[in-house]
């Protein structure tokens, strides 16, 4: 058990001071007691720079390697495509005993990337924030971010009780409420629940945009209609996302490929006009959405 | 020009007085001169009860074609599949000169559907009130449904063009802002504006519930992440639905094979590792959103 009173890391290193990686420094700096001493890694010097004139770190370096080495904790903040590589740049560094997490949206391809350059006496707990905005850099952080949103574990067959206490203390004193599941199993539920939902608001935007001139502009004026609500999600990174649908590429696919049979038996229903096929479905969209207002999630 | 300090119409008959029809009695009550005299015509005698006591309307009957005789304006405000069936109700019993109009989703099915039973000496202006809530029936109404909402119309070759006029100033009167558009252009543009995205939503909320159990649960747990915004639109009537998607069965067919095109090729893409293909997509999405933005539809 961690006591709250005290800092639950020493030195704190987070790699990547993007929106995630800000907002867990800026949480650290709100009096949280998440860490004594706050170090931000970007290969970026601009970004480095503005760290320092946000104040939301003791110190930031583009030397990964040099920041590995005094830390307690490193946390990488970085694209799913890349953790992989930033691992293999800090691990070398790291103290025995110190612990090693990333808060990539994917996490099964994240594990497969980092395991071949793990050490023994590093504990390695993966986590997945599951919170952001349409924004993105260092200045999109927000103290809050993370409060009442949840934050999954998914720790490996040997990762130590105590690095994962730790890690789930600090998402905790960020305000998030935990779970802890297999990476196999995050991989599908957040195939389904925003990996999917994404990808089909990217397509159905492109194919508006494809429309020929009059049409098109119309999608616009009348978006109040439903599209709209389809486009709020389409505004995220275009690079966050494509590694995302490339990271969690089994789990999506599988999940596109159900939404995909199902859309096209609503196409034969709809044809054949099987009315009652279609009431059916649409039946059960709204039990689902009776039970997340239950649920007070709507 | 309509005259804005006198009444539109004497006698305006709303048969359906749902969510649309009652926000038109509504309005007319709250002293925008829609008619100077409401009928309510409904087949539920409870329905025509609920109306009185809600007193949106001077009388309330069963009787559609005694409500008929009486009327200068007859709105129909049934579900799209219904609307020749009750067209051919009150057409004999108009008077000439009477206008005839309705409120469908779809317009080129309704007006196949009314055509036949249309009269050389009753003018019939096809319209489209662009709003809605998730709730039905005459408790459902709201005085402001159609306040600055679009109502689209689809007048025939042959529409007189007072009478277009009339039914123009109507909808003025509730709030709403007009266009003109063809019959066929109309169901093009609300298929991929409506239709489709309330088609995914319905879709995508059957494909999370046939999930295994545990997946099936954690989808409502975190909804949050995106699923739930494609939920908000999938609360709706599903009978309504139903007539829509079946009603305007070619121009939806036709953008959800389009849009099913376009989620195959990101499949594959993410299939193949097209990195270029999944940006460029996703970047078309943020467009479309960045649009809406500058023309503050979102």
């Amino acid at each position: 058990m961690v006591d709250d009173t005290a800092f639950i890391f020493d030195t704190l290193v987070v790699v990547g001071p993007g929106l995630i990686g800000s907002s867990v420094l800026r949480r650290a700096r709100a009096g949280h007691r998440l860490a004594r001493r706050l170090i931000a890694v970007d290969s970026s010097p601009a970004v480095c720079q503005r760290v320092m004139e946000l104040g939301i770190a003791d110190e930031a370096t583009t030397d990964a390697a040099a920041a590995a080495a005094q830390a307690d904790c490193v946390m990488l903040c970085v694209p799913v495509g890349v953790m992989g590589d930033v691992a293999a740049q800090v691990l070398p560094f790291m103290r025995p005993g110190a612990v090693l997490t990333d808060v990539g949206s994917t996490k099964v391809s994240v594990i497969e990337a980092i395991s071949p350059v793990l050490r023994a006496d590093v504990p390695y707990v993966p986590s997945h924030p599951m919170a952001g905005t349409e924004f993105s850099g260092p200045d999109a952080g927000l103290v809050d971010l993370f409060e009442n949103r949840w934050c999954l574990l998914t720790p490996l067959d040997n990762t130590p009780a105590s690095a994962i206490e730790a890690v789930r203390e600090l998402w905790q004193r960020c305000g998030a409420r935990l779970r802890e599941m297999t990476p196999a199993h995050h991989d599908r539920v957040c195939a389904i629940v925003s990996h999917l939902p994404h990808l089909l608001a990217f397509t159905i935007c492109g194919t508006a945009d494809d429309l020929a001139g009059e049409t098109r502009s119309e999608v616009l004026d009348f978006a109040a209609s439903g599209f709209r609500d389809f486009t709020r999600i389409a505004a995220s990174d275009p690079v966050m996302w494509r590694d995302i649908f490339l990271a969690n590429r089994e789990a999506l696919l599988e999940m596109l490929g159900r939404f995909m049979e199902d859309a096209q038996a609503m196409a034969r229903a709809i044809r054949w006009g099987d009315a009652d096929y279609i009431v059916d479905r649409i039946e059960r969209g709204r039990e689902i959405r009776k039970s997340l207002i239950e649920k007070q999630q709507a």
